[in-house]
């Protein structure tokens, strides 16, 4: 049933493609399936108690004040435990610095907002988070990518892509969605120089750096610009670089809290933004989280997150090890909720994940995170939402998906 | 302080003008300040005890699922929810015409995404709600507008603003903000059949639809348009309006939740939109709602909200009346939160406001609502957020301070 509505919005969704990750998320919950297709945290690891310990007390002594409206930056207490513990991340700001936003995936609209003007190049890395894609697309962007190898983006292919005259880069440095890999710091050296060499700022995405499993810290993005140009310290960063991420994958994504570390000029002008996008995030679920993350408990929460993903991490690349064909490659991550893997181009993932969901086992097929098209050989594996054992089933119900599908395809390779 | 960002967004932020609420909303927080400036519901009334035990049900038995991804269209019993109270109001349509959104702020954001092209023309009521012009110019929209008298939009006017081929028309029924009239029933026939003729969409905005503190419930416009259209039916409205309404008004605004009714291909494109936004609004907020909402508290919540805030309304009627200086003009609307006055054409309220802050008083000053300028000489009052005693020591300091400014223009009058 159409309406007459349709002609009215032609041009805006135009290349909005299907919704994958939303049409992916139903699937998902089919009880019997094992799902590595999403991108959720584990469910077992919601600090429900703390949660409902917070709410009594947000709304036994400032109730009025949680269920009221309240500022477009946000709630200050929050503002500032998120200026504390990026301090410790070697990233110093002031609260002046910092916006609070509806879930990262918000950072990403609001940044698209002000930013992009129809036809606007965007420079990805490729693959890249398909969420961002969704969130720039809406303003007419077109992309400019950038491969990724197991160091990150290949700062030596990037500037022949900078002559192009994107509007930003887009960045994912750390155990980058969907791909698994981490920008090594060699390279974001370079990445830092020649973004200040072409005058092209720098989107940093930060979803999961807390979640490292093995290896040092490497710096962000932001530090690295702030120690570059010299315009580091309280309040008064002004360098290259908007930095966003999010409480989603550390507390509770369902309260949709992320936040946006920029030069307090941009960070005024997407304040602006944001006002007229949603007047200003949940105040009680700001309250709430503040509640639960302040006074330690956060960090603590996060050293439990990391022992689980771990090893379902390392459940996840062993039981591929012991089981996978040969002629399949994938990443190792040192952190974060994926790993991606590339199959002979032969196979088609798209067509495969049809095969895989019959074996009861589900994956993102890789070519929606490609800007500009292909990947059709690679596919997303998320191994935070499955148990120990669903790790290690679901993992050998793709083998058997992936050589099944090979062992039909020898036959025809050799009648040919 | 600059940074190199400047020059990267300065057509997306044309004409966002200042940020007025914004600013507004701190200016009140001044402690010994009457302020009859926000819009914001009386905090004496949030159901905190009932929103309190509804996070312990929703975190006691749905702990995992509250603060989880959830999907991008809202937690389905309060959509159902959602159903049923239209029904009540004559809106027959089912759960897959209605999407929930972070606050009915979001909801004129996804709509202006989704329909407003850059210099596209929206027709509006003169004056009109200042957070849709927020949202729509992020757009790069242009404005035609109508003017609006004691019964809502004038629709003998309607026809040559037409007639310059709006893309939609964004209308307030009841009790607008910030006039606070309501559009008699006539003129919302009238509006049909010219939207019909002329193939121009209707946006209805109703948030203060279920405050009526007197007179008889008019059918919304969505109603009158299936009704015109016969397209009415569960699940099966294919008409010319989208409706949006929100729980800011009658649960609680900190909760940022609201929701869009629509034509169901209209619904999937704002889904599509809504999940580059923001994913989905905050699950837990939702889940809680339904909880507070659902069994028939809301309605018993809402009688009470009406008692409280007619009492004030007549109040603030009251001591006008009493106190305020003959040549100026005040609406006496039939429900919401604002009242309207018009003073003098030698008065700017912009200039009043000082004066007005001064005898520890605040009000919207009226420029801002009109979208192609005009209206010094207006001002918005709320009633809602004051306790009686305010309203009438307010609504006096404010009388003082139109009869002092008045008094000092007369010898000047009288000179020249």
């Amino acid at each position: 049933m159409t309406t007459p509505w349709a002609h009215r919005y032609a041009l805006r969704t135009h290349g909005m493609g299907s919704s994958a990750i939303r049409e992916l998320l139903k699937l998902t919950q089919q009880p019997d399936l094992i799902s590595f297709a999403g991108g959720l945290p584990a469910p077992e690891m919601f600090p429900t108690k703390e949660v409902q310990a917070a709410c009594d007390v947000v709304l036994t002594e400032m109730g009025a004040q949680a269920l009221q409206y309240s500022t477009t930056e946000g709630y200050p207490p929050l503002r500032e435990l998120i200026v504390r513990h990026m301090a410790r991340y070697g990233i110093k700001v002031g609260i002046d610095n910092v916006v609070i936003t509806s879930g990262s995936q918000q950072a990403l609209d609001l940044i698209g907002k002000l930013l992009i003007n129809p036809g606007d190049r965007i420079l990805t890395e490729n693959p890249t988070y398909l969420g961002a894609l969704q969130a720039f697309t809406a303003y007419q962007s077109q992309y400019v990518t950038v491969p990724i190898d197991d160091d990150g983006l290949q700062v030596e292919h990037l500037e022949a892509a900078l002559r192009s005259g994107p509007k930003f880069m887009y960045i994912l440095p750390n155990f980058q969605n969907p791909a698994g890999v981490t920008l090594s710091l060699t390279r974001r050296y370079d990445l830092i120089a020649l973004a200040d060499e072409y005058g092209v700022p720098i989107v940093e995405d930060d979803p999961y750096g807390q979640l490292r499993y093995e290896g040092e810290h490497l710096k962000p993005l932001v530090v690295l610009d702030s120690e570059y140009l010299g315009c580091e310290g309280d309040g008064g960063y002004t360098g290259n670089v908007i930095y966003t991420s999010t409480f989603s994958k550390t507390l509770a994504p369902g309260l949709r809290l992320g936040w946006i570390v920029a030069p307090r000029d941009v960070v005024f002008k997407l304040v602006q933004m944001k006002q007229g996008t949603d007047l200003h995030t949940s105040s009680f679920d700001q309250m709430v989280a503040y509640e639960v993350a302040h006074g330690g408990f956060l960090d603590k929460h996060i050293r439990a997150i990391r022992e689980v993903y771990r090893r379902r991490r390392d459940l996840m690349l062993q039981t591929m090890e012991d089981h996978f064909p040969s002629e399949v490659r994938w990443t190792r991550p040192q952190g974060g909720l994926f790993l991606w893997v590339t199959t002979p181009e032969s196979i088609n993932t798209a067509d495969l994940l049809k095969e895989a969901i019959e074996q009861k086992v589900a994956f993102v097929p890789g070519h929606s995170f490609h800007p500009n098209g292909g990947g059709y050989n690679t596919m997303r594996l998320n191994f935070s939402n499955a148990t120990d054992d669903m790790i290690v089933e679901g993992t050998r119900r793709l083998a058997v998906t992936l050589k099944n599908r090979l062992a039909k395809q020898q036959p025809v390779f050799a009648v040919n």
